[in-house]
């Protein structure tokens, strides 16, 4: 961006026609070809609807914890979290549900002690390098749409808890957490990177749980179960009948729209930013999901 | 942390005592000496109180934009914003409050026009370098209890778009805002760092503007006017009486407590986190501040 700056620039002193306007990320977006765009399968997909109405869609990563979104599938074909509750919120950290202090016991096909997923290898995965530095990993990039920190030398990658990533709560360790407890980021939670296991993201309806009263117990725990926020179901889209199911899409971030977003995200400079950071953070370069149809 | 992590290994394997539990970031500001502590001057807080009856108190930093924070004080003693809205929710970017439409004229003092504040030089300011790198910058650290990004060959350094700063609304460059309209981040913004003019950041009440409902208009704009929410006040505390002025303080950002606190927060290590990042963003590492007395 930086030379395109000096071409308007050179431009506006020769008296030519107006430069060009430069793209935002928006016009990046908008403007990527059908074939930059993946879908998303309905066995990724888990549909929260909350009592009040409002609903949150979710993304899993069986790539990076299996057998902790295996549970989770498990859980969800079990009904297991029908009428559980969101009994925490944390102000610029976590979103929580589950059943919290009610024991129902888990359905079938649920790893009771799932194994530490909080990183996997790297060999396997195509990476598409973030190209700055990251203060928490020596590497950071973008795995099939995913925000990811790894390190080549150790052989191991984590997805990075970002700002609506989703993971798995657990007591201290070894305990890995099943996936009966999840919560969502409502921040960027960086540091908790590699010391729990992030299960996916919300893709829809994130102010549904961003925007909640904030719990006034430590930790954000609210006070009252009259504050719990109740939730009617948690579904696989894979399981709803085909006319129900909601469909979502992903940028590839090995397109080259991916490319000019990020690049773009790294050098804003529109009519709005005068002066380009020349790099950005993994979590400030928000994959984009939308709605497919 | 990972040499104490050898020594912990070490320590069972002989069977010695067990290992001094390592401390939280919160051990460390709870045990940081009266000393390391410095009170913020009434000058430098900003009480707004919501109709709905919450409070949110802003510190002004006048040491990075002295016009916008001379007009903001001029703007409270003229009683500017009261009756004035909070009308914009984005999600994961601002909260914004003004007169929005209306217009009522400034109060005496106000400079309509304010220079580009959008940075400062870095000459004058003492930094604690944060010691890991900065995507934005080519330095970060901590001036004077603030978030701080750097040039020292280019002589710059910005206030930090961090959760909870506060900016001044603008229009298109080469407007800069009057600071009649101003947001606070609920979300990191660092790419909006030098296109913007940080005048301070929320210290108390963050959850009253960061669970507010999100505004479903383009931008986060709420789509009806009821649905604003209104301000009944905004006042220094300087010009409240003595005995109801809020008092408040931060961990001096150049003491040994901040120092252990900021090695901490970037190699979390105790109870609950097995695997130190060894590093941390700058945003990250929110310093601290809390009541006095």
């Amino acid at each position: 961006m930086r030379s395109l700056l000096l071409i308007t620039a050179a431009a506006l002193l020769v008296g030519a026609a107006p430069a060009k306007k430069l793209p935002t990320p928006t016009d990046i977006v908008n403007g990527a070809p059908a074939g930059a765009w993946r879908t998303i399968p309905a066995d990724d997909l888990l549909v929260m609807e909350l009592k009040s109405g409002g609903r949150v869609v979710l993304q899993l990563a069986p790539q990076f914890a299996p057998v902790h979104v295996a549970n989770i599938r498990a859980l969800a074909r079990g009904n297991y979290w029908d009428g559980a509750t969101i009994y925490r919120v944390q102000d610029a950290y976590v979103v929580q549900w589950g059943l919290n202090e009610s024991d129902r016991g888990f359905p079938a096909g649920v790893t009771a002690k799932p194994p530490a997923e909080y990183t996997r290898p790297l060999k396997g995965l195509a990476v598409r390098p973030l190209g700055y530095a990251d203060p928490y990993a020596p590497g950071a990039g973008f795995v099939s749409g995913w925000p990811v920190a790894y390190n080549a030398r150790g052989n191991w990658a984590n997805l990075a808890h970002c700002y609506g990533s989703v993971g798995v709560g657990r007591d201290l360790s070894p305990d890995t957490g099943t996936g009966g407890e999840l919560y969502a980021a409502i921040a960027p939670l960086r540091h908790l990177d590699r010391n729990i296991a992030v299960v996916g993201r919300v893709i829809d309806g994130m102010a549904n749980l961003s925007a909640l009263p904030r719990g006034t117990e430590a930790l954000g725990f609210y006070k009252d179960k009259a504050q719990y926020v109740p939730i009617a179901s948690v579904r696989l889209a894979s399981d709803m009948p085909a006319a129900e199911r909601p469909a979502f899409e992903y940028l590839d971030t090995s397109s080259a729209s991916f490319a000019r977003y990020l690049r773009i995200r790294a050098n804003r400079h529109d009519d709005f930013y005068i002066r380009p950071a020349g790099g950005v953070d993994l979590c400030n370069v928000t994959v984009p999901v939308r709605k497919k149809g």
